[in-house]
């Protein structure tokens, strides 16, 4: 079933201690639709500028990925420079070019209008709230947010929260966003403020699911929360997008499947490593735009092996 | 089969945000020989003053610990005071008394020279080596260091790690060790220095094995490091203690089975983990003291639960 994400296309400039790229493709909404490809179908809504040519739509279109939902607008992509030279688990924002981004205002196409999953990848909560609103009929909505947006939209954000199914945040966000450092009681002040189930990714120690009691599927109250391990890695080429891969693998995989039960939210939490893990072993979108799906088949076996007493 | 411990027995006056306690049980050695007590026999090497009473020794005795290598000096007990209140996951050490530890030169009954499994606790490195070289018939020696050793002991530190079998430590003091900030490379270059296998402990996060390329009955050359959960709790009432109960479950259950298997080490891990849980859910040895085994079961259930995709 068709997943419509809403974020952004973008290019990056990236340095890291494996090397350097400048404008390479990159943007939320492109490497979560990039891992959900493998799953399902995609459409992107988001804007580019007049720098976004055929090599840059190529990559997604040949992932089948529906492209009518990206404007082209006057004016440059939005451009993110960074570098990862002292920390591989945080980037440092050297300089942030918003361009067409900032005026930004997401159509949805009619022939979008039948997806059943959304993601609302980490954008202004304003324009989430206002995709949202133009997809009543969704059988399920995910989203993601940082830390800008709790410390400076939070009235907003709040909007978006009270009306996800899953919120997909970081170790840092969940403690901001509920000002409690206990990793438990974090999750539990984060799902009152809407979210039925939470997501949280610790980086390289994996990523934790949390479950309401709210009526959510086959998934409601479960008793504990879910521990999904990620994979040690002896070279991390570049960081950029591996938690938009993570949610992509994670939705990806719940909307491939017919029913959503504890076991496919479990099995979605891998599938999110594992694109995750993959995502990170090259620069900008270079791994996940030409997988083979045997090689994602081949990363979740070994999920399962480093973290199952029985392998 | 009967596991030796060498290692601090000493009171403890620690603060958290749950209460404080004045001079209660603690130690290295006393954790570390409650835990592994639900598991197999355990002996205990170390050294206390004329304040340790029967009611101390009462709590190791009451699990069937054998005390007899517990020598009694003049002065009083090690004496450590520390604070949790900043943060949990680390303690804030407000002073230190070695008292009679200062002088400490541990001495193995020859009653206990026939055990099988060493395991030595977070000692000088010096007093490790020397227990270790008056045991040279053991079947598997596990070892725990600190930061204060890799810091400032590193030549004698190194001649320990060269004969363990198994060494668990932290991340910050695997980083330290290594030089390395990546943590599968981090792991490599332990392991070099001699250990077998390496146990990294990662706080809430749980634990990661790694396995070297060295015989080792049948954990050898494990492709992939495991990863074991860490239970999220709402609340952690008092964290002293934890890494030597995760290391008493650890080693007391691979003490318990007749034969070093990946699935065994794997379960080791597990309940590593389970009594790590369990010892931080009240002050000082209280929990561990008198656990009845259905909670240990229980307990692993749980860590199962929350780990595997079929639960």
């Amino acid at each position: 079933m068709s997943i419509l994400v809403v974020g952004s296309v973008a290019f990056d400039s990236i340095e890291t201690p494996s090397g350097k790229r400048e404008k390479i493709l990159g943007g939320a909404a492109t490497h979560f639709a990039l891992a959900a490809s493998y799953f399902t179908d995609v459409r992107v809504i988001g804007v580019v500028g007049e720098d976004f040519g055929p090599e840059h739509e190529g990559v997604l279109t040949r992932r089948k990925i529906d492209t009518r939902g990206i404007e082209r607008a006057d004016g440059k992509c939005f451009h993110w420079t960074g570098s990862y030279l002292n920390d591989l688990n945080s980037a440092e924002t050297l300089q942030t070019d918003l361009n067409v981004f900032a005026t930004f205002a997401p159509k949805i196409p009619a022939e979008f209008l039948d997806s059943e999953y959304l993601f609302l990848a980490n954008i202004d909560p304003v324009l989430q709230a206002r995709v949202r609103a133009q997809m009543p009929k969704v059988k399920m909505v995910c989203g993601d947010t940082m830390n800008y947006w709790i410390g400076s939209h939070l009235e907003n954000l709040k909007k978006v929260l009270a009306e996800l199914d899953v919120l997909l945040i970081n170790d840092g966000e969940a403690r901001m966003l509920s000002g409690e450092s206990n990793a438990l009681r974090a999750a539990e002040k984060v799902m009152a403020m809407g979210p039925k189930a939470l997501v949280v990714k610790h980086g390289e120690y994996g990523a934790t699911g949390y479950f309401s009691n709210k009526a959510f599927d086959g998934v409601a109250g479960l008793k504990w929360p879910f521990r999904a391990p990620a994979l040690p890695l002896a070279e991390v080429v570049d960081p950029t997008g591996a938690g938009d891969s993570f949610a992509g693998g994670f939705y990806g995989y719940i909307a491939s499947q017919s029913k959503l039960t504890p076991a496919v939210f479990r099995t979605a939490m891998f599938y999110g490593g594992v694109m995750g893990s993959l995502a990170v072993e090259q620069f900008g979108t270079e791994r996940l735009a030409e997988l083979d799906p045997k090689e994602i088949a081949e990363r979740f076996q070994i999920f399962r092996e480093i973290s199952h007493l029985e392998a």
